[in-house]
């Protein structure tokens, strides 16, 4: 399955630590000032996509690079992705997605659902926190030790959900936008396993750490 | 209306220049470590709720304290919110509820919509992020002087969409939870007013400024 890098302009704090396995036949696109990202981890990206609002430097030769209106519909990471579909991948790992503006980071958890809907899958890596999405399917984890695993309605309502492998398991349970009753699970086997029937959830793991980390 | 103020143990470096507008008759709760959020503006909650598992400290004369089991369905805020709403709170502000761990940030977004849900509206206020959700209705706001404004479906699907006073209007429009179209608007005119004919909208204002904020 082929896989695409998207990288993102979040602050480099927030996943400068995480590994990427970067593989040769893996595509790579920048997201306007997320060809720092890239750089950071030492890869220039095939493709640099965006309106170039927030990243007027230098690029490297053997990048190519996507200038976007100001005005349009997409954000660049949604760009990135409407490119990296069209170019065959359907596997995607996005990094620099988080810590930045809230807006931002909320729109790119939304694009791990336009993702599924796309008969893709992603994640988003960061130093602390990972995230997924799963849509009428399942989704099993390796247990990340000292992690906090929380599971949130992304599209209004889940039917049949149901978390194995964890500390407060669940089995065939609805949830929805209004009430987060998925936060703060843990892994309690070498393998959690998330699942639902209908919908689509979105799939937090966070690490404890940091300022500010200790909520509820 | 009566308003209850609650806070979260998020970051201060999130939430410490914000302005409360404390008045006397507004009821507040702290969830947790959010005792000390509560303390940085000065304030003696009313109540304390929590499992304390993050905030062992001692407790001022004068606040309740009601602990709940490690073991719950509710994160520490919803608790506060429940008892609030039992309490005859219509009106709340949210304050340490970003910048910690991203499964937080998200439970306390989706407690928007229980709010709504529930009769109640509610703003989660941090130094440069202001969040609030609007159910079947319409949201007036005055214009945030460089802040981007954001919408986002809370709850899978948002019918008869409009914006209006803002640089990219909308009328009409359907907005999905898969499909970040609302991201990054601004304040056109002194009111900007979001309204929405069947669903719950996040509506989130952002203002540029710290480590990465230049995503899209």
């Amino acid at each position: 399955m082929k896989r695409c890098i998207i990288f993102g302009g979040g602050p480099l704090s927030d996943c400068d630590k995480i590994q990427l396995d970067l593989q040769a036949q893996d595509d790579t696109i920048a997201c306007d000032a997320g060809y720092l990202t890239a750089r950071h981890f030492g890869i220039v990206p095939r493709l640099v996509v965006g309106d170039f609002d927030s990243y007027k430097g230098a690029i490297e030769n053997g990048a190519q690079v996507y200038t976007a209106p100001v005005r349009k519909d997409d954000t660049d990471t949604m760009l990135a992705v409407k490119l990296a579909l069209k170019a065959g991948c359907k596997e995607f790992l996005l990094i620099g997605m988080l810590g930045g503006r809230l807006d931002h980071t909320l729109a790119n958890l939304q694009t791990l659902g336009y993702l599924c809907e796309h008969g893709a899958r992603g994640e988003i890596r960061a130093n602390r926190n990972r995230c997924w999405a799963v849509q009428n399917g399942a989704l099993r984890l390796k247990r990340l030790e000292g992690w906090h695993l929380s599971v949130f309605a992304l599209d209004g309502c889940c039917r049949g959900v149901s978390l194995r492998g964890v500390s407060y398991p669940l089995e065939g349970a609805t949830l929805t936008s209004s009430f987060p009753l998925g936060v703060s699970n843990e892994f309690a086997a070498e393998t959690a396993e998330i699942a639902v029937e209908d919908g689509t959830l979105l799939v937090i793991a966070s690490q404890e750490g940091g300022e500010g980390s200790c909520q509820s």
